[in-house]
């Protein structure tokens, strides 16, 4: 859909197996055009004649799908499957990894922790929708030695669009509204995730124990971590919000604001994370708020494409609130 | 579940072929007991030593069991199966009526238009929640010939779990928040039983031609019904509530009152149907709020179930709010 | 807000007595910039220098206003105070009109039944969101002679937003999740501004006699109508279908779709109404779905700016659904 | 309501200087019964003729008034007046503590941390919502030394009832739905409440750092709390559990379930607290879901009104879910 409104791209093919010779600008809300849905082994023929494929499939089928199309076009994956080193894999994702050295030369797609990615990138890891939301709000901290590495606590609360349009009893509005939940205790596949980019990051030893709890909230989209850690001796309210402004400082897609005006309602909608913390006794806390979506999905993809083409990286991207309800 | 709670009687088996062994209290929310679920075909059987068997299968099921359970016990039927005509099944559910002379016996059981079962009564059709509302709004008003009886507009607006708890994906919860559509517009099963229960109740020659539009709103559960009538020459609002509340005057169950104070919140969680109408131009305008659950199935079927014992029609029900936030 | 995203346009100045000083871009979401709100009286004197003034006051107050405004700028005002005959104003908005004669020269701006505006029209009427949606839904099958057009019934369902942000306890959360409720029943003050619309669209003697009802459910924005009429003879579903079709053949901003695919998802976010209609028995039921903050006020008045300064009809609003989830 | 629905007891007076005079029956969803509103100074006369009063004020109200009932009846106070030591009211309540004499004879009415009130007690400080799941979550696992008691993270997620019935913008439906947000980070005056009771539960020398976070989720009514320990050597997800169960065996009010069956879901509607717990890498993940209406306020005073006047804990109040949709 974001393609479609970037001024500098065109939207050359869209796969779906379910739903081949369809239209595909009803589906996702685009100004009409001739464009039908193929199927994804047409995907991998067609991808021959593109400069870039953004690949939304489940991290099994992206494993194997990803390193054909890169020997001819860039790949941006939104999938977890070149995200984590090769070992944590049968762990995490139930899977030996197929493309290690594939693997070994993916770039993590986070630009206001990482950059651009350098110039012979053939594949870009789109970040876990909490794991972005987690190291924005965590890494500068850290990387600032406000935080002690050795423990961080993440809380999470999503809305129901990150687990998909699900035909599960589970995902139904009976079994959803006026519910809170965790899932996924201590086995989400984004726990190891950032604990690695955090380590990379912020380049503590160790790396930090990263504990990660989910939960689902009565929500559409969007979603809230609340981060807690351990201050540093002098760490104050204000050193943490300046380590933040700093961090973010020349990033147009992160905000930073007091952590009582962190909500999913200042992101949704929008191609913003943001951010805010304090400090309350001898704890941090620090909150980050996006829309899984957007800064969680499709926006943080484009930041990625127009990183891999050159473009700048605002380009086809409207920090305009699209809801001011 | 609403069994367990009634003083007189005893809950003697529950049957799902899904849950075969499964305990019973936990999934209805029941204290505890050594109950567990039987499968259907044992349902039968056991109906042989009990005096009511409330059954709640889908329509097509029902006009083949409850023949055979009636020898034995008297069916209070939750289904559509005994609602209509027999030459009305084929249209409506799908299906010839395969027992049209139990059907010509049954008695539709809303109590407040129709009082109490015949002695010899086997089964009792336990009215659908959106006929139930419908009818109590309007047919007092039809038989006081305070409407012309030419046509009756239904307008419904339910919650989710009308529909059910479905692994479909149009009933989950990021299809359903935030969305008002209509379904089954001139074709839900429940728009001939409206119009033969008024035809029936307020003696009319012909019937009302009746159009029944029902809605999904996000609610869990209740729904409301808005009706428009044509207003006979001197209805007002002040006759149109008199109407309603003579009719109910000795009714626990409906409660009268403003039109404005007709709400889900009103009916949700008790076994009340509220009502209330007003006159505006040359059209009654008369709503019914209720809980889809309650006085659309459980509730009324425990009135029926009463009914068929001769014990007090509200026993083991409570007309306390459950929920008063 | 949409002024800003438009190419043609410049937002000169944005009044508001309760925040005179602040910056106007975070509280509409826009890109930063270094307006400030002004005072309404500001406001006046400001609106010599510009092409045209949108108003979002009461009605009372827009009475007043818009005639002086109307002396410099071409003035499209959102409040119902340029809708009605006169004479209906004491009895629908509380308040004898003031300014009888701008009022008959006021134009009605539904682009999609009353097409552009006079060149010397001095005041453009935006209409109400609901009278939109009831008259986007109903014109063209009376007009077509397809509804006969005594009586036309209008169930209304909207969000919350249309009743603005109230520090009111009964707007609150708790009183309006899970709850349905009608308000206004019978004195709604858009009940003859759809009448006369009808009337004059449809050049039907009488008028039809208009029943409208509106109810809150819970949502935070998006509307949908379902409008009943009596089916002249031979109106069929394919016909009025036709007639929709017909109608809104050229117009940018109105869908027509099966009935059933008439709802809030539909339109919310977008500055779209869908329409669907269908004839069951001898009633014809047609539904609108619209977002009552765009088509129901915002884009509506932006394509009512348009036509005041001679601009394509859907400069600066896309089309493009904003919300895909 | 609670109180009427109690075969033992007979509510005889309530007060509310708003409705001075009105039924009180309709308000609370009770029976049909003559007893109307007083005043409160009246309820103050009106308590030296009764067993026990609930006091359902604020704080600074309750600390004058439970001191002068007193005299004459028990108090069972729901407020925050008598739960803290007296030097902690300036910093978390903003006023000095007038009666600290009778603070000092309080009692803290969590039964299944604290057991039944000495004979003498006067008046019960009935726990805060959040402060009761969120001991029921931990208290056990540090008495039992599963967990460190260095620190306490709990992180908070409730319906908006916890807020009242509030005319304010910030609390209408258009601002909460599909909203998360924290509040009072830092400064929720149940932080001390948890520190105290944790330390007086667990006999730690020092008391642990409690950190708590308050989020509003776009819930009705409900709390869930996830609390955050470091495992001691040793601790495993059995034995955490297994802690849990020992201390609520015996409990009719807490159930101990798996951590995902731990949701707002499991305990609205009901008297229960529902509390599971797990070990993830060195932390201990434990969480208790409550109504806060219930658990959290009026059946948690029930409880403390039977243990003051000696009746079975359970009397009135039943364990059947209420809801079980």
């Amino acid at each position: 859909m974001l393609a479609t409104l970037h001024p500098d791209l065109t939207l050359v093919f869209a796969t779906s197996d379910k739903s081949v010779g369809e239209a595909v600008a009803p589906r996702l809300g685009l100004p009409a055009s001739t464009l039908r849905f193929t199927s994804h082994d047409d995907g991998v023929k067609l991808s021959r004649g593109v400069d870039v494929v953004v690949l939304a499939s489940s991290a099994e089928h992206a494993v194997k799908l990803a390193p054909v199309i890169a020997e001819h076009a860039r790949v941006v994956d939104l999938s977890g499957a070149f995200r984590l080193d090769a070992a944590a894999y049968p762990t995490w994702y139930g899977f030996e990894h197929a493309a290690p050295s594939d693997l070994a030369r993916a770039f993590y797609g986070l630009p206001e922790l990482f950059g651009a990615p350098p110039k012979d990138t053939r594949i870009v890891a789109n970040p876990g929708c909490y794991a972005t939301a987690a190291l924005l709000a965590t890494a500068p901290l850290l990387a600032d030695r406000l935080a002690e590495p050795g423990s961080v606590i993440i809380d999470g609360k999503s809305g129901i669009s990150g687990a998909g349009r699900r035909a599960e009893e589970r995902y139904s509005f009976v079994e959803l509204a006026e519910e809170v939940r965790a899932y996924k205790v201590g086995t989400h596949a984004h726990t190891p995730e950032i604990a690695r980019y955090l380590q990379r990051h912020a380049r503590v030893a160790d790396g930090p124990r990263v504990t990660f709890t989910p939960h689902l909230v009565p929500l559409r989209r969007g979603l809230v971590v609340t981060a807690y850690m351990t201050a540093r001796s002098g760490a104050t309210t204000e050193s943490v919000r300046a380590s933040l402004e700093k961090a973010y400082a020349q990033k147009p897609f992160v905000t930073v604001v007091g952590i009582e005006d962190v909500s999913a309602h200042a992101a949704t909608g929008t191609p913003l994370a943001v951010v805010g913390a304090c400090v309350t006794g001898d704890t941090i806390v620090s909150m980050c708020a996006l829309d899984n979506l957007m800064k969680g999905a499709a926006s943080q993809a484009m930041q990625n494409v127009n990183a891999l083409l050159g473009l700048p990286e605002a380009a086809g991207l409207s920090t305009s609130a699209r809801f001011a309800p």
